[in-house]
This record gives structure tokens, C-alpha cells and sequence, in this order.
């Protein structure tokens, strides 16, 4: 079948017939592959973590998948629309026993498309039933969403998880009179918007240039405001959360974050360093601040993430479509792969 | 009676006799106040919070009491040992309204010999009931240690709350297969130590010098172990207690928290600044890392200090008090607050 | 303007043209009401704690409302739809201060329609924006369902909060090794079987009769299973709740609840009382087993509410509507609030 | 060496010598063991789940022990006084996997002088480290009061972490507003009273007699009250703990646990049945009340209870040490164990 693969570390992507032999008891057809910031920079070479799996000398790519059964069981049936999770635990650490790899210890979990096991950006391909989640019928596409959204999903959850060391929610048990800030309008930036508006969030999407016609679309569509910090100072806030991955870029927000506030970090990409000064330290001990990186998912979050994906269809109609401003077929992947495309939220492949 | 004063953000401090109005149907006789970083800092005229009760030109220093109740009620009775709340809270936030003026959202709070209230060093004070925490007679003089220890008795309880965002726990249900490092060795980081050590942690506390002999001294006698950064390299940790505020004490030490782990800062005297890289970022998300701040306590944490403090006396005896390094009367106080007394752990001025 | 009256404790119900001064800066226009067990229950004269609100001798009554925003606010935008939370707190206990008068100690606590407050079976009311849930405009008419679903919310809220005692999730983070048993299949039945699937238990409605064809088709729609217990045995459960109230209705099953399960009580109306053994007992003990009663909702449960009914309407479609199984003019709303109506699932009055 | 044996399910007990291959690295001699009621049980042939070790015909009793380190390691030296878990996991399941085989749900597991393993009513056993909890030196014979209290600490833990669902504690962060009543004074009634004391709780210790002169001292010297139900009535209550296991006991109590509040279930030795009826189903239910079951005990549960024994022998001194009513020799054991020796709290067996 055909499969986009790398050779990890060596840039570079090609489209190739190749033919694997996979344990699994459900087989899933490819209909659409996302792409992301770790595809490209896998693709470029940059980045050291990236390997084949065992015996292999090359990769297939592909983490962000929406796929259709075409041969189940009694719990996943032929059609049935599917994501699988990425990240497979080690087997070892208390975490990953439980089913949160997520919070693997030993890092001898492997990633599909990433660290050691092939990914999805092929035609098909077989996996366990424990490894894919069912989505809805009614969300069509914007499934392909669900993989980054699972990551957002895990990272709220665990925010309102440590905030319960203290009363967060407001007089009438809400979340009504607290401001959350998100740095970046990027997919993730853009998916845990809409995250915190459902959660109930005053919700400001920042970043440092004027929003894209599609970007300033979505984030009025959903309730809520674009600030562009090149322009326009942001408010105090009670939750910061950075997709952006600067120091430089959050740093200096840390004496706008109010007691008891929290500073959620999930971008890893980024280069600007930044001083971080006694009145930092300060002001995050005064205030009680919390600081928590978080990484990936458990299936559970998979689960809830396609809630969200069906309800917000029904909130927001044709703006979740809007996520997806590119489809290209197998044949243009390398490009798409190769360079980002201007303007964009969410670029596809189409497999069929 | 006798008081000892300051006029804040005025260097200098006074032994005065002086009349005070209060409320309080308790009334408490001072045996020991305890000096710390603060009572400097104020002394030194260079902390900008301090300051007055509404309509007093002078504060009444002292925030660390042990007292003897001299006129008491139905549940504190004359000739029991107590030891005042700081922070009283501001009535409006829904976290002082739950009796956690440590979460106080507005800042309207007040410190008693810091921030709007008269402290305790003088020879007597009045105060409600529900202020003053008592402790049991056995525990004597070290008694003095427990508003220093209420903090510390904090940040553990919010650590333990924030890491039931995974399992953090051994596979046994204690924390014996994790390592807590302390950063620094004064009263603070001895007292996590303890802390840590009662939990089940491996603690080691950490210092840029070798350790005095009363430091060495309880380090050992209480199972942990002491290491000099000056001359050896720290090991991976899961837990890092900054009890310097020096950003450049623990920002080098962030590659070295281990997955899931933790930095709980404590301290905010530090002057060294520090410069945080997309790679501190990269390993704070990838590993789930929590950084929290946390600042001052409930009562609830003084009654579970107190109870802290009456298991070490148990199981360490004479090593507790080693912790109490000087004794000075009342006239003496004025030279001790302004200037730090070599190889200090904890002085204390003896009011009777 | 028109509404629907009772005199507490005496049976009877009139329309009656009424005037009444509310406070409150929204209008909100009635557009359904429902119709549950406690208004026939004050219908009938039999609820002890129903009262008008104080210098009142009579109860508007009408706690399940779906109204429309006629005069509104920056928030709450004529024409939204609005569904008033029941309850309204105390103002003195620490529960009410945070906003969970469903946690309401005093007891002093108004419910609308019930417990010394006007209800909503009228033509409009007036009330405050911060006792109003906005809903979203797709749900249309089973926004109604949303009183009902509130309390179901904040029983399986209080659920997973209880049981992170230990670890109930299974291998893979998700309920779906989990068998949760429903007793009864009247619309709290119907939507705690709703709620728990969306959760991911394998989920049973259980009743001593053969389902309606409603019952039946909503069962079927949303993936559970309807279990006649006159006919067949139910199997061993994780989760038990009952909706009955009948004694002998559930304690014969606390023999099959698994060990860490739990029991969940709603129901209070039953009669049927029943013998616990010390069997009953042990099994209880041995298995670590919690029971818990749940009774009214937050407001942040009627928001989640909200999200599970948009939820629902997006993946079940017209199935959710069936649960409205007669809409009667107001000029029938007494013949229906006097007497149950045969195979109902939930009969509504349409004031507009 | 020798020990006292049984034949699970017949009646009697006898002393012999016995040769046992044991795995553990760490050779404990045996000091001192508690009897209870369980042992009494199986003593007495009433007990179906006692069983001996696989291969075995004779079951060696004993599952409170406290023991003396003979051979150690690096962690446990000669001299140390260790205590040994009773429950062993099952490997299996999530919890036994994270060290809480006190919620084991296979039931495959053992428990030491019960269920499939020997116990320590023997001069010596070996043990692994990983089964054996160190506690301080200090403490002395009340050591062997360990296993027994970790239960209640089991049970306590599971309250606070239950109670959770909402804000229980006072308004100034304490239980100093909330009364628990512990039906039964016994030593787990008595062991609870001090618990729940230590907690910060107004504790009522009940019997349907007067106390003995020992219950009464303990009571007295605790802080806490007694309560003689067959002449005084019980007040309303926050929480209720019965350790009888009658429902004739606790289910007339019912009526009076307050909104919010908990019932922890025990004792399992109770006969005596009761009625439940939709009044007490509509109590639990309309007052948000729990009913929890709880058995067994993690390691760190033993940690915790260790700290506690500390804690009360330097805050009671003398009174701790009335827990052990009679001492007797091995020889003596027999008779103690197949009758209840009248007035008694613990009886223990002195090893050496």
C-alpha cells in the first residue's frame, strides 16, 4: 500500500509502496491524516526523538488520523469512524498500567508516527481495539481534529485537577468572572479556546500580529477575543496558557497573573529565551501560582474530546469546518510536509 | 508594657512601653517570639508591605510567638500553650471565607507584626479564640518553631493535592522510591526536610557550603543526608524545594526533575537572577512538571504542625531543640534583629 | 397575567390571573414547562415542606422551565433561551457562599416552586441574570429536560469525586469495563442511563415491567439495555442507581455490587421498606462499598447539562424528543398535574 | 519453632512446633501479638474464608504483630521494631498493582494468619521488606496496636478524601465544628476516638453500657465523651462510625446524621438486623449523606499510624499503655483465645 515514510534525522519525505505486517485485530482505512509542527519537523530532520520502530529503517509518518473500519468486532464495526491514540505505554510504570501513559515514567513508550511504531499516513492499517476511540458519525471530518484536541483535553483536565487545592470557581460554582489568556492562534491555540469557553472561561486568544480573516472568524464565532499584543496590552488574567513555547513570550506575563493563578505550558518549539528575576519568583510565591507542563493523552481524553467535537458541531455549525483551511491529496503531501502553508489552521491529506 | 517597635520602611527598631486596645476575649502572656527574615527585612526598613495598624504611626513587630494563656475560656484555659495565626483574612473571598485567607484573592488580608496589625513581641497580647492554636504542653520551647513550620505544613498538603493529578505514589503506597531535594539549610529548609522525611520521602538538603555542625547534626539525626553543591553534583530528583529565591539556584537544577516531579518555591529573598531556555521549557512540559508557589497557612496547617512537632520531639528528642541556636532577652532583641547572628538556625528573644 | 396556583398542603390547582413584584433585571417569557412527581406531590397536598413564599398564601408553582429572554442584558441577549437553576442559597453556610446551595446545610435555602418562591408555571417572571443558565438555541424544546438532567449531573459529579478513593477507572482510563444498573425508567431514569453512557459505563435500565415502546426505542437509541427484573435476573454491578425510592428495590441487590462499587440513591418516594442484615453489612464493608444520597444541582451543573443535551441532540437526533411525550395547552395543565398520565415519560406545558 | 495453629473451620487451637521455608529477606522474631475478634473467629471454626496456606493443612494464627529486626539489610537493622502488613495483592488488578491491596477486587489476595498465608503468632518469621513497616523505637509495646489502628486510618483517609464533594471542614479550615459519634468502644471504637480527635473532630465515644474503668480513663484523658445510649440519648451527629456491625445499632441513627454528613460502616460481627425505610432512604438522599464500607489497610496507612502512635504516647503517655489489658504467655494463649477475657481491650501475647 501507499504510505508516506521519512528516514528519521535525515530530512526529507517520500511517498512509497510498502507492505507491513501489524498485530491488531481491527483493520482501519485512512480518511484523513492532519498535519502538525512535529510531522514537519520530523520531516526536516530536527528532531532527535524520532525513530523507526525496531528493525525498520524508516518511519511512516502520520499521528493525527481520522480512519473508518472496514474490518471489526463486536464493539467497532465496519464503518464505524475511528482515531487512534498515539502514544502506546511502556507496561512498566504505575501510570501506564493504569492506562495513563500519558504520565509514562520509564520513556519506554512508543509514539505511531514519532518514536518506534509506524504511524497512519498510509492507506491502512490494522490496531487494537484498546488503541482506537469511536467517534461520532455526525462530526465527519473535523474528527481529524480529535488527536490535538485529546492533548488540550488532558491539559484542562489536569488544571482543574490542581486547582482543586483551593477554591477556584466563582461565587455561583462557575468559572464566570475568571480570564483565561491564550498565547498562540495556532490549532492548539484556537482548540483550547473553545476548551475553556466551554468550560465556562472569559477567553482571550493573543498574539503578536492581527488575526487571520479565518482565525478572527472562529474566535468571535465561539465567544470569544483577539488581542494582538503588538497593538495591545493584555488584562490581568487567571490562567495562562502558553502554546507558543517562548520564554520570551511568557515570562514577562508571569507579574499579570493573579493569586492563585495558573500558568499552563504546552508549546515546546519555541527559541526566545528570557531573564526570569527574583520579583518573578516573588510574585509566583505571594500569589500561590501554579506552573504545570503538560504533554499527550489517555484514551479517556480521547473519549471526552469527542464530546466536545459533537457539541460544538451543534454550537458552532460550519465554523468548525473552518479549522481545516487546506485538503490536499497523497500526491501533494511532500509539499504540505516539506513547508508550512501560508495562513493556515489545519492542512489535511485526503486518502479517500 | 513592654514592646518591641518599628516604624515601617524606617530602619531602626525600639524596646517601648506602650498601651494597646484589643479585641480578644483571650489573653495570652508572650514566652518566646521567634526572629526570621522578614523581622529584618522590616527592621532594615526594606520591605515596601510593611506596615501600621489603621491610625498607628508604629508596628508592633513579631510574627513567630510561642504563649501562655493568662485568661482564657471554656476551651483554652490559663496555663495552656498557644500560638497565634498570622494572616487574618479579608471576609471577602470565598477562600477566607472557608477559613484559607492563605488563598486570600483581594490582598486585604492582615499580618499580625507585618502588614496592618500589631505582632507579639510584647510582653501580652489579647485575641479570639479562633486564632490562637494550641499545642501540647509536652513539646515545650520548640513550640516557638510551629508558625515557621505551619507554612512548611502548607506547601506539602498543596503538593500532595496537586499530585493526585497522577500516581505519584510507589508501588508499596508510600514515597520511598522518591528523592526530595531542599534547597538551602536554614530553619525553612530543615523544617521541609523534616516534613519530607515524616511523608516517607529520601530528602536531601542542599547547601553552596559545607553545613554547620548543628545543620550536619539534625540532617543526620533525622535520616537525610547533606550535600554541599559547592563540591558535589546533585542527583535526579522528583521533588525540589527552592527555600532561596535565587532563580540561579534552582533554574540549572530544572533538567535534573525527573518526570511527573515537582518545584515547590518557597523563597523570595533572592537576588540572583536566571535566564529559562526553550530546553527548561521542553523538559517542564514533556515531563509533566508542576512548579508551584506557595505562601503562608490555615489553621488546620499550625494543628497538623502542631501534631508534627510532638511526633519529632518523640523520635528525635534533644536534636529538636538544637534547631533554637540562640536564646536572648528582651533587651538584646534590638542588636539580633539587625544584624543576623552567625550560624544561626532559629533565634529566639525570652519574654519570661 | 395567567399562572398556575396552589394553596400548599391542600389539594387542588387553579389558573389564576396573578400580579407579582420580583426582583431580578431579566424578563423571561415561559415558553415550556414540565411536569415531575414533586408538583403532583404538592398538587396533592402531600409534600410537607411545599410553602408560599413568605406574606403569600399561595404557590405558583413549576420548577422545570425552558423561558425565553424578553427584556435582557449584556450577557443575556433577549431571545436566548433560559433555564432558572431551582434552588437558592442560604447566604450563611460556607456550601451556599461558593455556590453549591445543593450542598446547603442551614436548610434555609427557597426552592422556586416548591419552598417559599414563586415558581416558573406562569407567563413570565422576572429574575436574576445569576440565576439564569443560557442554553444553546440548537437544543430547542428539550432544553426543557434540563432541570431533571441538573440533578442527575451533580449526582454523577459527586460520583467520580467519591470514588478517586481509589482507582475505578480501568486499564485503559475509561469506564468501559464498568456495568452501571439504572433502577427505573421514568425520565431520571432515563437520563442518568444518558449521562453514564456518555461516560463510558456498559449501562442497564432496569424496571419491574416490560419497557414502553419509548422506553424501549430511547434504551435501544443510546446503546444500554433494558432489563425486565420481573423476568430476568439483573447480573453483578460497579454502579447501582436507584430512582425508585423503594427500599425493596435495592437493598436485595447490595448482594451484587462489586467490590469499590458504589450505590447511588435519588429516589424518595417509595414505600416499600426492606430488611438489612448484618450480610448486608459485611458486604458493604468488605467490598469498601459507598452509598451516597444526591439531591438538586449547581448552577455549573446546568451548564454541563447544557453541553450533554447539545451533546445528545447532535448523536441521537429525534430520539431525544420522544422523552417529551405529550405537550398540553395551560387550560389542560390541571387535569395533568392531578393525575399521571399513563405511559408518560415527561408531559410538558406549552405557554407559548 | 514454636507456634499456635489451627485447622481453619474446626474448632480449636493448639501450640506446636512447626518448620516453615519462607521467603523474605528479613528475619523478624515475633514480641508480641494482638488478638482479635477475627482471630477468635477462626479459632471458634465460625469464619468460611479462613484458609490455609496452599499445601498446607494447619494455618499458623496471628495477624497483629509487633516484631524485633534479628537479620536485616541496608534498611531494616537488627533491633529495629518492624511491623508486617496483614494483606497481600493479588498482582493482578489496578489497585494491588499501586499498593492498595486494601481494595483489591480479584480477592485473589492473602492476608497473613487469615486467608492462604501463615501468620506471626510464632517465635519468628521472615518477611520481605517491602511487607514490613519500621516504627520508632519509642513507642515500645504499644507498637503491637498498629496493624488494628492502620485500618481505622484506611477508613479515616477514605472519609476525608470522600468528603471532598464538598466543603466539610469549618469555616476556619478545621473540624472543630463537627461532632463524630463511634459507636462501640472497643479497641478500633477506642483506636477511632483518637483518630478522629487527632483530626480536629468533637468525638463521642457511644456503648449500650456504661464504660469499663479503663474505656472511661481513655476516653477521659482523650479529650473525648462517653455515651451510654440504653440511658442517654445520642445528639445529632456530622459523622457516624460503627464498629458493632449491628444494623439494630446504626440504622435508628440515621435520622440524626446532619446534611453532609457520613456513615462509616465497620464492624461485619453484628446479628442484629434492622429495617430501612423510604424515611431513612429520603434522609440520605435529601441530606446529601454517605455510607462507606471500609477493611483493610495500605503500607502507608501503617506509616501514617505510626506517626499517630508517636504522636499520642508523647501527647497521653501512661493512657496509651491501658490499651493492653492482659499480657499472657504462649502458653497462655489457648485459653485467651477461644474466650473473651472479660473487661478487655487488647490481650497480647508476649513472645519474649
Amino acid at each position: 500500500m501507499k504510505a508516506i515514510v521519512v528516514t528519521p534525522q535525515k530530512p526529507g519525505v517520500d511517498i512509497r509502496e510498502i507492505e507491513i505486517q501489524e498485530k491488531g485485530e481491527i483493520r482501519v482505512m485512512t480518511r484523513l491524516s492532519g498535519l502538525c509542527g512535529t510531522d514537519r519537523g520530523i520531516v526536516n530532520g530536527d528532531l532527535d526523538f524520532a525513530r523507526p520502530p525496531p528493525g525498520n529503517d524508516y518511519l511512516v509518518l502520520g499521528h493525527e488520523t481520522l480512519g473508518e473500519v472496514v474490518e471489526g468486532n463486536d464493539r467497532l464495526r465496519k464503518g464505524d469512524l475511528v482515531v487512534p491514540v498515539v502514544r502506546r505505554g511502556c507496561g512498566e510504570c504505575l501510570n501506564c498500567k493504569v492506562g495513563h501513559q500519558d504520565f509514562c515514567e520509564t520513556g519506554k513508550f512508543t509514539e505511531i508516527g514519532i518514536r518506534g511504531a509506524h504511524g497512519t499516513m498510509r492507506e491502512e492499517f490494522w490496531d487494537s481495539e484498546e488503541n482506537l476511540v469511536k467517534v461520532a458519525p455526525s462530526i465527519g471530518e473535523i474528527g481529524v481534529l480529535l488527536e490535538p484536541l485529546s492533548n488540550v483535553v488532558k491539559a484542562t483536565r489536569e488544571l482543574e485537577s490542581i486547582q482543586r487545592r483551593m477554591l477556584w470557581r466563582c461565587e455561583d460554582s462557575t468559572y464566570q468572572c475568571r480570564t483565561a489568556v491564550v498565547l498562540g492562534s495556532g490549532p492548539i491555540g484556537l482548540l483550547f479556546s473553545l476548551t475553556l469557553k466551554t468550560m465556562g472561561f472569559n477567553v482571550i486568544v493573543a498574539n503578536r500580529r492581527p488575526p487571520s480573516s479565518v482565525e478572527e472568524e472562529i474566535v468571535k464565532a465561539t465567544g470569544s477575543i483577539f488581542i494582538n499584543t503588538s497593538s495591545e496590552q493584555l488584562p490581568e488574567m487567571d490562567l495562562l496558557v502558553d502554546t507558543s513555547g517562548h520564554p520570551s513570550a511568557f515570562v514577562p506575563l508571569l507579574q499579570k497573573i493573579r493569586k492563585n493563578g495558573a500558568l499552563v505550558l504546552f508549546g515546546t518549539t519555541g527559541k526566545e529565551r528570557a531573564e526570569i528575576t527574583a520579583e518573578d519568583v516573588t510574585r509566583i510565591v505571594e500569589n500561590n501560582v501554579v506552573i504545570m507542563g503538560s504533554v499527550n493523552a489517555s484514551k479517556d481524553d480521547f473519549q471526552q474530546g469527542g464530546n466536545l467535537l459533537v457539541t460544538w458541531k451543534e454550537m458552532y455549525g460550519e465554523v468548525m469546518s473552518k479549522f481545516i483551511t487546506r485538503k490536499v491529496s497523497v500526491e501533494e503531501a511532500p509539499e504540505v510536509l516539506e513547508h508550512k502553508v501560508p495562513g493556515e489552521i489545519k492542512t489535511v491529506i485526503k486518502w479517500k
